[in-house]
């Protein structure tokens, strides 16, 4: 009989080409997939809740696949963590209905972004945080996050490549938080999102911290849905991947 | 004119045979005497405040040069800071007095011991944390760990291979906290540690929190100058050299 099994996943991006199989590249999901293989000598192909891009990390992507093997989730999840290399960890593994797809059936995604912002970059954060030397004005992008919750066109934020049928998500909540004094952490909670979303969101903000651009700037670059206009793309090893909610 | 220099440096144990130099190996030393001599063109020795193990980190170590070169501290940073490879990070440099040492000089220093404990690793933070699955007893290891302070003997922490002539330490401040539900710090202030004397009292302390040991008999250990009654010695990714103080 085949079972659905859903899995937590933890990995820290850092010598992975992302989350999607790719020809030659190493990343999670191959790594899982072929963990999975060696477990039940099926070929398994795991489902998702969405990419990510090489570098950026996951407190808790989640994915889901199907198996005859009859194994239980807890059997599972000890294999997968003695098989996996150590930069990927499976947090969680239960049996859900046989109907549960980890992409389709996403309600929200929390990710978020840490900058460090000092003037000399960090040895032990280096893979985790945007370094940014000049001082951020975190009053002026936390008053320019604060337009981007509610249900909007984000075709500004979209990366080129990818375009989506629609670009209207909804964001629940757009928060800037100084942790501590060299410490900014963006955090986003949305119903989806565009490729580079929260890395091109993250590079216009910057662009508002450093006076650049006015907090209404950003408002107008949001709202004007086109991609020229807005800041960078923000590198990817400050961005985590935080819960998926179904 | 020969000029003394202080520099305060951060670095990523992860890839590094320790501090100190070697013949073969990559080394922290190593790495900022090339940078140095790439600089001014002289041979140059760094005396730091002590050596750390392989894979063991810090936020604030201490080391001085003596240059002709009549750099400034200024150029000295940003110099090295360029040349470095991104896993050692110079925090400060500042000219100091043509006696300071930075080893002879150490009044005290501040180590800090991570450890996650929870049921599964972490992808993340495997090079940062020491894994413990089994649930520590958080309070049995505070009370444990409040034997240390004071000036005592300890042999019984000392690793083998480099004995000292004297093996009497006076330890300032020594916690353990429960920072969140999976994790718990271990910080120790004293006037000057022992060959893997952190990392024996984190194996012992650990042991205490398994409830193989009571804190009363963490003392009779401690006090036995026997480091056969210790328990084993911790991995070094959990260490961290906080601070030197001078």
């Amino acid at each position: 009989m085949t079972s659905n099994y859903r899995l937590t996943i933890e990995y820290d991006g850092s010598d992975f080409h992302g989350w999607q199989k790719q020809k030659k590249d190493r990343t999670v999901q191959d790594e899982i997939e072929k963990a999975l293989s060696v477990m039940t000598g099926e070929k398994i192909v795991i489902n998702g809740s969405g990419r990510t891009d090489a570098g950026v990390h996951a407190h808790g992507q989640v994915a889901n696949f199907k198996s005859d093997s009859g194994l239980s989730p807890e059997t599972f999840q000890k294999g997968l963590n003695s098989l996996l290399p150590d930069d990927v960890v499976i947090l969680d593994c239960r049996q859900v209905d046989a109907q549960f797809h980890a992409r389709y059936d996403v309600k929200r995604k929390i990710y978020q972004y840490n900058i460090l912002n000092r003037i000399i970059p960090s040895a032990i954060m280096r893979h985790y945080v945007w370094f940014i030397r000049r001082k951020l004005d975190v009053e002026a992008m936390k008053e320019a996050a604060g337009h981007l919750v509610g249900s909007h066109d984000f075709k500004s934020f979209e990366g080129t490549g990818s375009p989506r049928s629609s670009t209207v998500r909804q964001v629940f909540r757009a928060e800037v938080r100084q942790t501590d004094t060299a410490n900014v952490v963006f955090e986003i909670e949305a119903d989806g999102f565009l490729k580079f979303m929260v890395r091109n969101i993250v590079g216009t903000l910057v662009d508002v911290g450093h006076g650049k651009l006015t907090p209404d700037d950003f408002n107008n670059i949001f709202h004007s849905r086109n991609r020229n206009l807005a800041g960078a793309t923000a590198p990817p090893q400050g961005l985590f991947l935080v819960k998926v909610v179904y």
